[in-house]
């Protein structure tokens, strides 16, 4: 059986999330059913991160096994005829056939954007989280230090009594300024529910002065999510890459 | 009465284009209704702009009185408060009396995109016009250079009986790519209907080197709609900015 990996982008903004759930629109769903209307064949994808309903993908990466004898720029012209618009298969190769697109990653990295200014945004409304109040970004990057590392992240996420193990690797945690807009780049090798939007939530806690680096530090170590801050919209959420 | 200046950024897609049209959703029909629930006033705005239904809008310039005594900021967030989502006023300030968005207006600056690669965009799908083929940006480039100075642009806009004058000014024509999307860039004193988008349909037969850049001069001399290229899709077109 040949394994293949495509790079997809989707807007979230009308999926129940990345994984297949019954009865509901997802990005899996989807796939999985234009892989069928392709090749005649019921194929089960896998993901490197399961996205929430609503949380964008610009390089979200998927495997599968297939029978079919397409070569992958056909497969990829053939997937991209099936798939409604808000999906889109961006590239498309054959791979060993020990690739795993969730298993074989070594990290996931996402990004968050906030558009800080008092006007919000028409052209990019369903990809930022606006937010009016003028945010400290030096004092965010430096609550953000203590992200690096091996930590319980139990604080920031939502709890899932599927999910026993709330200790994850941070490999990489920046904030950078681009005009209005605000992005925090977030790479760890893998990631708990609604964590980056739950960090995120608390992060401005800190731009605004309401709690300081430390208090957030003791916020993650505290490993009680009443602690921390909201989860912001799922919207200003994108998958942005897996690492193998 | 005052006269005030508004920096106005829209999603075409919705609507029926900039003027005001009975029975349509049209920005203008957006802003009035906008206007009316903050200063109940009945106020007539000018634009710098009638961009055509479906065509964006990140730097509309709009101008009106008033007699309202609401400061500019204030005025800006409820507008802002008012407005659907896919219109938003990025700025607002009083202005000189004689100041009027259409008529002090120099010239114009739009922007069109063009996704060109195999796979579409689904983040972007509502902005970029996606074509496959590979476009040779020099050559169009080339004969861009031929669109600079004043000269008749019938051969590319849509035939209007209430447009008698087809003769326009076209300062700047700049194509530039960034990664797979290609910008192409123009200003002029002002501009016909449809004509960038007529426009861009003829600079990408010269792109796939249908016509070359000497026949596209001889197209535009021409002055005849029927010998020009498509019409591109409007959700590639924004309207950039207004100078003064």
């Amino acid at each position: 059986m040949r394994n293949v990996v495509a790079i997809v982008e989707y807007d979230g903004i009308l999926f129940h999330g990345m994984q297949v759930q019954p009865g509901l629109r997802t990005v899996q769903g989807e796939l999985e059913q234009a892989l069928f209307l392709v090749t005649q064949e019921r194929i089960r994808i896998a993901a490197a991160g399961r996205t929430d309903a609503g949380v964008h993908a610009s390089g979200q990466v998927v495997s599968f096994k297939t029978q079919s004898y397409l070569p992958a720029t056909t497969l990829l012209r053939a997937l991209n005829a099936a798939l409604p618009d808000d999906i889109v298969v961006k590239h498309c190769a054959d791979v060993a056939a020990e690739f795993h697109a969730r298993f074989s990653a070594q990290s996931r990295e996402y990004r968050y954007t906030i558009l800080n200014r008092e006007a919000p945004t028409a052209l990019a409304r369903s990809f930022v989280h606006h937010y009016r109040k003028l945010l400290n970004l030096e004092e965010m990057q430096k609550a953000s230090e203590s992200l690096i590392g091996t930590h319980d992240f139990a604080s920031f996420a939502r709890i899932d009594p599927d999910v026993s193990n709330t200790i994850r690797t941070v490999f990489r945690a920046e904030w950078c300024r681009d005009g209005s807009l605000i992005h925090f780049d977030i790479v760890a090798n893998a990631f708990l529910p609604q964590m980056v939007r739950g960090l995120v939530g608390t992060l401005i806690w800190v731009g605004t002065g309401k709690i300081d680096a430390c208090r957030f530090q003791d916020i993650m170590h505290a490993r009680d999510r009443r602690l921390a801050g909201p989860t912001v919209p799922a919207k200003g959420l994108c998958f942005v890459k897996a690492n193998y």
